[in-house]
C-alpha cells in the first residue's frame, strides 16, 4: 500500500509501505479523503512547525476518512464496512490534565502526523491505515468521505467557540478568514451568535465567509481605517476570536473586544514573543485565552456534519489524487484558489 | 487650607487653597494620611502616567482617610467626627460597563488625583477634602488613620485575587514584591491559597512578602534558573499574578502557569505592545486576564483592616508631613528603604 | 379606544377608555397583535397568578406589537410609522440588583399587564398603547406583527437556554411542551444543543414541539417508563429544563441530568414547597438555577425573528379580534386546539 | 489485631481478625484516631444509612489516622514510621466523571467503611489497616493523630466552600452547627468569607461555631423570627451552606440568600421528595447545588492543618479506646456533650 511520505521540506514521496499489523482493539482503514492543514502546509513548505522540524520520514496528514477494511477481534464500536472519520488525538487518560477534564493538554498525546514527539507519530496520508477502533467516528452511508474529513478542522473552530464562553446572542469579531476562520463562522452560526464581523486581506477568502455566515466582512489591508468605529468606547464586540495567526489581528481584537469581553486566540502566531498590548488587556479587564485542538467536540462535528446542521460544502476546493500530492499542496497554499483541499487514495 | 500640587515633573509646591463650597450630600473630611502609590510616583517624577501627561496642576493622592470635620444636609451614611476611609472612584453608575456590574470599567469614571481626565480630577493631598458622603467608609476610632488609607492599595489587591477566581487550596504565584505585590500576597493568604511563591529583583521587598506570608521567594536576578523546576510537565502554579510591571515577569507568568491556568496581570506595563509569548499561552489554553482598580472591594478592605483579619502594618514604612513632600517621593521611590509612604497633614 | 379589562376571574369587558396623554420620552403604539400567555390564562380563569390576586381594573397583555402612531418630542430610537415589538418589563436602574447586571430581579421592576405592584401595572391589551420608547423595539416591515409579538415570550426562552449556560454540543431534556417548552427548543437548537428530547402529556403538543425540531419526544402519561434508561449511571442529559410547571417533571430533570449537570426550572410551580428529590441534587452534585423573565434576551429575540434564524411559525395557532376575546382565552387553554392564541386589535 | 465490627443496629462487636496480606502498593497502618461521623452514627443506630443497610458485618470508619508499619515493595511516596492521614476515597480514574475532573462522582467509587456497595467497603476501624499508599498523606511528626484524623471532614467542608463559588468579600449563612457546620465556618474564614451567620437549634453548638469564627450565631428554636431581617428585599446572604440535613434550614437558605445567589446543600437530607420553595428558586434566580465528599480538597485539608492555618481543636469532644466503642458512639450522638468524638486503638 502506498503512503505520502515527508522526507524533508518540499520532498514528499509516494511510498510503497508494508502493512502493519492490527490489534485486538484497532480496525484497518482504507482512507478516502485526507485534507490538507496549515501544519501540513508548514510541515512541507519549511520542513518543520514551529519548534518541532521533520527529524525522520513523517506520512503528514490528520483530517481523515475512509472505510473500515478490517476490525480487530475486540472491536464492537464500529464494524468492516463502516465509514469512518478519525480523530486524531490519543491522549494518555492518566495524566493531571487528562484527569481535569482536558485531554486536549494530555502530557503524552499522540496525534497523527506530528513531528512533535520522537519516534514521530505517522498520519493518515496512506492507503491503509491501522488505527484504534475508539478513534474512529461511524458516518452515514450518503455522507460523502471529504466531508467526514472535515470532522477534524470542525472540530478546532468548535473549540474555539466552546472556549469563548457562551455565545448565544453575542456580537463577535473572527480575525482571519482561512480554513479555521471560516468553520469558526459556521461554528458561532450555529451556537447562535447575534452578528459575526470577519477580517482578512483577502477578498476572495472574505467572500468565502460572507457566503458561510459573516454578517460584515473587513479587508482591513484595502480599509485599515474600517475597524476603527468598533474600538469606541472601550470596545464593541462580547467576544473576538483570533483564527489569523497574524500579530497585527490580535492588536485589532484586543481594541475592538469591549471591556470586560474575551479574546480567543486560535491561530499559531509565530514562536517566542509577540507584540501585545498587555496594558490595553489590563484598563479593559480582557481575557485572552488560549485555544488548542479539541476534545469531546471531534464527536459533536461528526453529529453536526451528519445532520447537516454545519453545512461545510462552500469550503472544499476540490481533491487530488495522491500521486498528484505536490499539486495539492501548491494550490492548498494559495489562498486565491483554495480554502481547503483533499487528497484521495 | 494646604494642598501638595503638581505643577509639573519634580515641580510639586505646597500651595493654600480656598476652601472649597459643600454640596448637600458631600462631606468635608480633614485628611490624616495619604498613601503614596506608583501612579502618583509617575507623575511626579516623569510629569505623567502612561499616555496622560499632567496639563494643569493637579493635587495628587487616592489613597486617602481623615476625620468629617462638616457633613451636608442630605448626609446620613456618616456623621462629623467620623474616621474615614476614601474610596477614590466616582463611576457614573449609567453606562454599559456599570449596568453590568462592571462600574470600575466605566466609560465616565471619576478617580481621584488622576489626569486622565479634563479638567484634570484633583485627588487628597490637601489638608481639607471635600467628597461625595457615599465614599467615604467608617473606620473603627483606635484604627490608625495610615492603616485606613492603605484601604484603597488593599482594594486594587483584593480585586486582582478576586480576578483570579476561586484561590481555595491554590499554588500562587505572585511576580512583584512592591507595595501591590506584597498586598497581593496577604490577599490570597486570606482567600485560601495554599502555596505562595513570589519573584522579585530586590531581596528587601522579597524579605517583606515572607514576613507577610509568602511561602517562598525568588530574586530572578540573583537566581536566574530558580523558575525553571516550576516550568516543567507545561507549569506548576494554578495561578500567576502580574505585579511588577516587568516584561519578563509575565513571560515567567506564562512559562510557570500550569496548562489551563489563569494569569491576571495588574501591574502595569510600558505602553503599547510589549512581546508576550502568545503561543504559549494558545497551546496551553492559558487565561491573560487584566486587573484593573477595584469595586465592591473597597468595602471588604476596609473590614478586613478593621477586624484585623489583614494586617498591613509590616508594610507601612513610615510618614513625612506635608512639607517634606519631595523627600516623602524621595523615599517612596527607594526600594531599600520604603514598601508605602504616606504624608502626613 | 377600546381596552380589554379583566374585572374579576372570568369577568373581561371591552371598555371605551380616554387615550392617555404622552411624555416627551415616550409614544404611542397602535397595538395590532397580543399574545396571550400562562399568566395572562391565570388571571382570567383564577383572578389571581401565584400571590398576586387582581385586586383593581387590570388590563392584560405583555406580549405585544403596533405600529407607532405619535411619538413625544425627546424620542429619536423610533419614528411615527415604524413596527414595533414592545418590551414590558422597566426596571429601575438604580438597585443592587440592576447595578449587578440582573435587572431582571430589579426590586422595583414595572411589568406590563401584573398585578404584582398597587396600583396595579396595565398591560397591552388596548388599542392605542403609551410606552416608553425605550421599550419598543422596531422590527422590518415585511414582519407580521403576530411574529413581533412572540418576541416577549422567546426572550423568555433565550434567558432560560442563556441560564443554561453553554449549551453548543449539549445533551438537553425539556419537560414541557407548552409555548414556553416550544420555544425553548427553538432556542436550543439555535444555540447549537446536540440533542434536545422534549417530555410532555400531551401527544398533540409534543408533534408540534417535534416539527420545529425536537429529536426525540416521550408523552411521560402514555409511556411512564421510557425515562428509565435516561436515569441510569448517574444521568444522560447534560442540561434539563423544567418549562411544564409539573412537580413531577422536575423530579424527572433530576434523576435524568447527569451527575454535575445543570437543571434550569423556568416554570411557575405552585407556590409554597414542593417535593424535590433533594438529596439526588446533593450526591450528584447537581445545580438547580432558576430562570426568570429576562433582560438583553429581547433585543436578541427581535433580531433572530427578524433574520429568520428563528421561525416561530409553526406556533401560532389563530388570532382572535379583540371583540372575541373571551372565546381567545377559551381556545388559548385547550392545548389540544392551541399553541399561542393572539388577540388582535 | 482487634477491629469494631457492626453486626446490625447497637450490635457493634470487638473482633480479633487475621492481618490482611500486603499488595506490593500497599501499606499497613497501625490505626491511632478513628473519628464517628454522622454516617457512622446512621449505621450504629439505624442499620442503614439512607438506601443503603448493613447486610453484612461492617467496619465502620473512614475518619482515620496512624502510623505506617509496613509498605510494600513498590510504595515510594511514605516510608516505615510516617504518620499519616487516610484518605478514604478509592475512584476508578476510567469513568466519565473521574475523567471530567469529577472523581467524587464516580461511578464506581470506593469509599471506606460504607454498605453502599457489596460486598461492603471496610473502614478503618481496626488496629492495623491496610490501604493504597496513594491514600496516605504523610503529616509532621508533632501533629497530634486526631488532628490528622480531621482531614476526612475538613475535606467535607472545604469542598462544600468550593461548591460554593469564590467566597471573598462575601456575606454567608450556614445552617446547621454540627461538626460539619463548624468545618464549614473554618473553611469559610480561611477562604476570605466577610461575614458569616450560623444558624441551629442547640446554644451549645451555637456557641462552638462563635468560638471558631462565626460573626453571628442564631437559634431557630428559641427565636424564630430572628432570620426575617435577612429575607427582604431579595434575601441578605450571597451564599447559604445547608449543612443541617433539616428541610426547614434549606427554606431558610432559600428566603434568605439575595437574588442570584447560591445554596449550597452539603447536609443530607430525607430521601426522597422534601419540601422545597422552587417557585422562590426561580422568581429570585438561585443556583442550588450539591456538594458531595471532596476530592483533591484532602491535600488541602492536610496542610492546612499542618500549617495551622485551620485550628480544628475547638472541635475536639474527647477520645475513647476501641472497647468503649458503645460509649463512645452515645457520646457522639448528643450534641450537649460533643462536638466530634474519637476512637483510639
Amino acid at each position: 500500500m502506498r503512503a505520502a511520505v515527508l522526507h524533508a521540506a518540499r520532498d514528499l514521496r509516494i511510498e510503497e509501505r508494508p502493512q502493519l499489523p492490527l490489534g485486538p482493539a484497532q480496525v484497518r482503514v482504507r482512507i478516502a479523503a485526507g485534507g490538507i492543514c496549515g501544519s501540513d502546509l508548514h510541515y512541507y513548505f519549511d520542513g518543520r512547525v514551529g519548534d518541532f522540524p521533520v527529524l525522520e520520514p513523517l506520512i503528514l496528514g490528520h483530517e481523515i476518512a475512509g472505510v473500515v477494511v478490517e476490525a480487530g477481534a475486540e472491536v464492537e464500536s464500529v464494524a468492516v464496512g463502516d465509514r469512518v472519520s478519525v480523530d486524531p488525538s490519543t491522549p494518555c487518560a492518566a495524566c493531571r490534565f487528562c484527569l481535569m477534564g482536558r485531554p486536549n493538554l494530555c502530557l503524552r498525546m499522540r496525534f497523527l502526523g506530528s513531528a512533535s514527539t520522537r519516534p514521530h507519530s505517522q498520519g493518515g496520508f496512506q492507503e491503509l491505515f491501522v488505527t484504534e477502533a475508539r478513534q474512529c467516528h461511524v458516518v452515514p452511508a450518503d455522507m460523502p468521505l471529504v466531508v467526514a474529513a472535515m470532522a477534524e478542522p470542525l472540530s478546532v473552530a468548535l473549540h474555539a467557540v466552546a472556549r469563548a464562553g457562551d455565545v448565544l446572542g453575542r456580537e463577535v469579531l473572527v480575525t482571519g478568514a482561512g480554513p479555521i476562520g471560516a468553520l469558526i463562522v459556521l461554528a458561532l452560526r450555529s451556537a447562535g451568535a447575534r452578528r459575526i464581523a470577519v477580517t482578512d486581506i483577502s477578498d476572495t477568502a472574505l467572500g468565502t465567509v460572507g457566503r458561510v455566515g459573516a454578517d460584515e466582512t473587513v479587508n482591513v489591508k484595502t480599509s485599515p481605517d474600517a475597524l476603527v468605529p468598533f474600538m469606541r468606547d472601550k470596545g464593541r464586540f462580547d467576544v473576538s476570536i483570533e483564527a489569523s495567526g497574524a500579530v497585527s489581528a490580535l492588536g485589532n481584537c484586543v481594541e475592538c473586544t469591549r471591556a470586560g469581553g474575551r479574546v480567543v486566540q486560535v491561530g499559531m502566531l509565530p514562536p517566542g514573543g509577540v507584540p501585545v498590548p498587555v496594558n490595553r488587556i489590563m484598563a479593559k479587564e480582557l481575557e485572552l485565552v488560549g485555544s488548542y485542538r479539541f476534545h469531546e467536540e471531534f464527536a459533536w462535528a461528526v453529529e453536526a456534519l451528519a445532520t447537516g446542521r454545519i453545512d461545510v460544502s462552500a469550503l472544499l476546493s476540490g481533491t487530488f489524487p495522491i500521486d498528484r500530492a505536490d499539486e495539492a499542496f501548491a494550490t492548498a497554499i494559495d489562498r486565491e484558489r483554495s480554502m481547503k483541499v483533499h487528497l484521495t487514495f
